[in-house]
């Protein structure tokens, strides 16, 4: 019966299976400023605990008493609760670090965690920004810029134009190529805002001028695109990790249950990509890493076209992303923990064949808003707390018994990420979860993730960016 | 770059990698009754959530205010405190499963879990049994007959006696053979219980007189056997799974981190097997499983001498471990959710060549226990419970914050079960989960855990079952 037992690959005694060799160079980082809040900033505290690094924690007046600031190695406050006083204040960031002689600032995710300047400044104080360099960061934070590098790279992009559109007659040009409808997008907005569907020519140049309008008053830049407009798609984004010389993917996240362009759950894999068009989502992504000599954690982000089932390149998220967890589960590897030692300067020594996606996993945004008021942030006092518990169920959170959830920063206040051996096992885990999982004291969105998790259309995979607003508009 | 991308193999479009394959017959077992207490009571009703089946806890009057019984689907009351009147009262279970017409009966471990005679009860009340057929448990707990079955399947066992030893005569003859030191066990004993070591052939005749004297006293069955006295030795185990014609083995367990024969830590896997000692093993234990036609979750038993570098089979258990948790976080299989579906006559879907062990996972006993007063029992109430939580942390407990440990039963309040990609890491984890971990108001096992995990012994895995005494011995 030898050819039960042989068969079993136990990777433990594949050298190449470990992020980092057996006898890795010493790291240059052996303490890092955490400049973030909340299930980040303990995120990177765990990190640092297990790599053996000094964590010290900025924190807000209003986050004094987080489980963050106790389990920091040090904590520091940084200034009042208003973000942009404290967590967004590059130069309170900065000053905490060299008054702490730290090596690296870890930014996490939101507040500076994109911000060129403050990279710059960290570069200039000789502290280690953890993350890509400065100029990449500025370059892909320019959507007309990062789009122009994609298609450098062989990426594809949205058909549209290339770069800023100046007046009518080239719009109209861009407009025949494109088809209606097409959208037209501030150059400098996102999330949703700054943005224009155009049905047919005979509005066209009247949308271009209101937009260009809008645009120049909200943003202070009248630079506009036009894209087409897709109706029904997914988000499809690839994990990313270089040092700088060798670039890896960890697959992708599908991230297409959205609610106003606010991620909801994340999966991975997508339940919709063939091996075909994931190598190649995950090659275009490689290649753009290259092309703009990437380092670091990112996330390529992509439009699917079910219609079409063809992909475009829409823009580069420079840090570590909220959902990360969810290709932690699936290929087993510590990003966070990686992001630390390449800024350490040890170099990945893994290859991409090492990488194994393995599963399937499930990510819910637990929120402190109530679905049936329109999803309004509802902070205050947990007056119990319990986290689900057993296999393949990770919980990252700063929240318990006691805590109160402060009113200035966004309404997360954790994630739970359920591991299962296929998509519909990681779902019932999911449930299992929610159900399990006790969160007193405060409204949440937890048992609006199970109703998601419990319909048909989600269970299926077949659903696009539109799904959670038609269930909430068909059900009571 | 084609080649970075291609590489990911994902698992999900490969139908072999579900324990059940993608339309698996329908249950039987669509209710069970859990005969249980504690964290695998909690575990068992986990696994029936997420299967759709529906759990029924039979508790007894210490327990009534637990986590289990509130989070099962129904509970009902079998009888008082002592486990005699409850959780090891054959009728008082039984009965309860026939009142509440479950599908099954779900032991756990300990209590009634390894009793043929229940076994055989619940197969005459046409109660599904989770575990193997009595007949089997009964002959697998009989110590010389699981070493005559075994032999026959061609797995090794300890030089000594084939079967019990009736007089001096035939003990002289099989300790030539054995050579001293040896070991004289009672037939029935276990856990340390019922042993002698014999020096040399001058005590050979009294040591054999006195242990079977004590053996009659203490077990009421005086026969003994005897086997060579290995004294470097590491204890491995292999679990096994099977459907009554697939066999499939998860890999083993060391479990060799123990005081007083009782189990500390176990991890998986074995720091100190080679592929080739490995499969050997593995191949043992599903010999040995279709030998005595073995069905469903079963965990084989052997002592490694690190020496000579032999393994011999112990013993079988005949039900789900303590430590299964650290198998099912290599191997991705949920065996509490195999068990049931097993039970309920879905066959095993997937062949040995799918069970890939990946990583390596370390399970800490977390008992209430005093280190520093000889391990003594601490029965109280939590004051503050928090788990802890992040990238590759399982806690599988019943405990809460104001819960009250009763002191009618064993003093493991929770397992954590830490995964990582390499040994050091799983290690590294599971130091940063033990300090994150808050259980105030008693005194628990866990900073021992954390300074055994610290010592250059443990880290280097080169170390043998009297470790921790030695440790001990030697730490102020």
């Amino acid at each position: 019966m030898a050819e039960h037992a042989a068969s079993v690959a136990v990777s433990t005694t594949s050298a190449g299976s470990t992020p980092v060799g057996p006898n890795p160079p010493a790291s240059t980082v052996k303490s890092v400023l955490i400049a973030n809040r909340g299930e980040i900033a303990l995120r990177v505290i765990r990190a640092c605990k297990e790599l053996g690094i000094k964590s010290v924690l900025a924190y807000s007046e209003a986050d004094a008493d987080s489980l963050p600031v106790k389990l920091a190695d040090q904590a520091v406050c940084i200034g009042p609760a208003r973000a942009n006083s404290s967590y967004r204040n590059a130069h309170a960031v900065v000053g905490a670090a060299l008054a702490y002689r730290v090596d690296a600032i870890h930014p996490g995710y939101g507040f500076l965690s994109e911000n060129a300047d403050f990279a710059a400044m960290c570069e200039q104080e000789g502290v280690t920004f953890i993350g890509p360099a400065s100029d990449v960061i500025k370059r892909m934070g320019d959507k007309i810029e990062a789009k122009i590098i994609a298609r450098r790279a062989g990426v594809p992009t949205v058909p549209g134009s290339v770069g800023a559109i100046a007046e009518y007659a080239e719009a109209l040009a861009v407009a025949s190529d494109v088809g209606y409808p097409l959208l037209i997008k501030a150059a400098a907005g996102g999330g949703g805002r700054g943005m224009r569907v155009v049905q047919a020519a005979e509005t066209l140049e009247k949308d271009l001028q209101e937009i260009m309008s809008e645009a120049e008053v909200a943003f202070g830049d009248p630079s506009v695109y036009i894209e087409r407009y897709l109706t029904d798609i997914r988000h499809i984004e690839i994990q990313v990790i270089s040092d700088g010389t060798t670039v890896l993917h960890l697959g992708e996240r599908d991230c297409t249950t959205q609610r106003r362009n606010q991620k909801l759950i994340e999966e991975s894999p997508s339940p919709v990509l063939d091996e075909e068009l994931r190598a190649g989502l995950a090659e275009a992504a490689v290649s753009l890493c290259h092309e703009v000599g990437y380092k670091n954690a990112g996330t390529v982000e992509f439009v699917f076209d079910n219609i079409s089932r063809e992909y475009y390149f829409i823009e580069m998220n420079t840090r570590i992303q909220v959902e990360h967890p969810v290709s932690e589960m699936v290929s087993g590897i510590d990003l966070i923990k990686l992001q630390l030692q390449i800024a350490g300067g040890i170099p990945i020594a893994i290859t991409q064949d090492d990488v194994r996606i393995d599963g399937h996993a499930i990510e819910c945004r637990i929120n402190a808003e109530d679905p049936d008021r329109g999803f309004a942030p509802g902070p205050g006092t947990i007056s119990s707390f319990r986290a689900p518990g057993g296999f393949g169920i990770r919980m990252d959170t700063h929240i318990d018994t006691g805590y109160t959830i402060p009113p200035f920063y966004d309404s997360m206040i954790g994630k739970l990420i359920c591991w299962g051996q296929t998509r519909d096992e990681a779902i019932a885990r999911t449930i299992r979860a929610l159900d399990e999982m006790v969160v007193d004291g405060i409204i949440t969105t937890a048992p609006f993730h199970k109703k998601v998790l419990e319909t048909e259309r989600f269970r299926s995979g077949d659903f696009n960016t539109a799904f959670v607003a038609e269930y909430l508009s068909t059900t009571p």
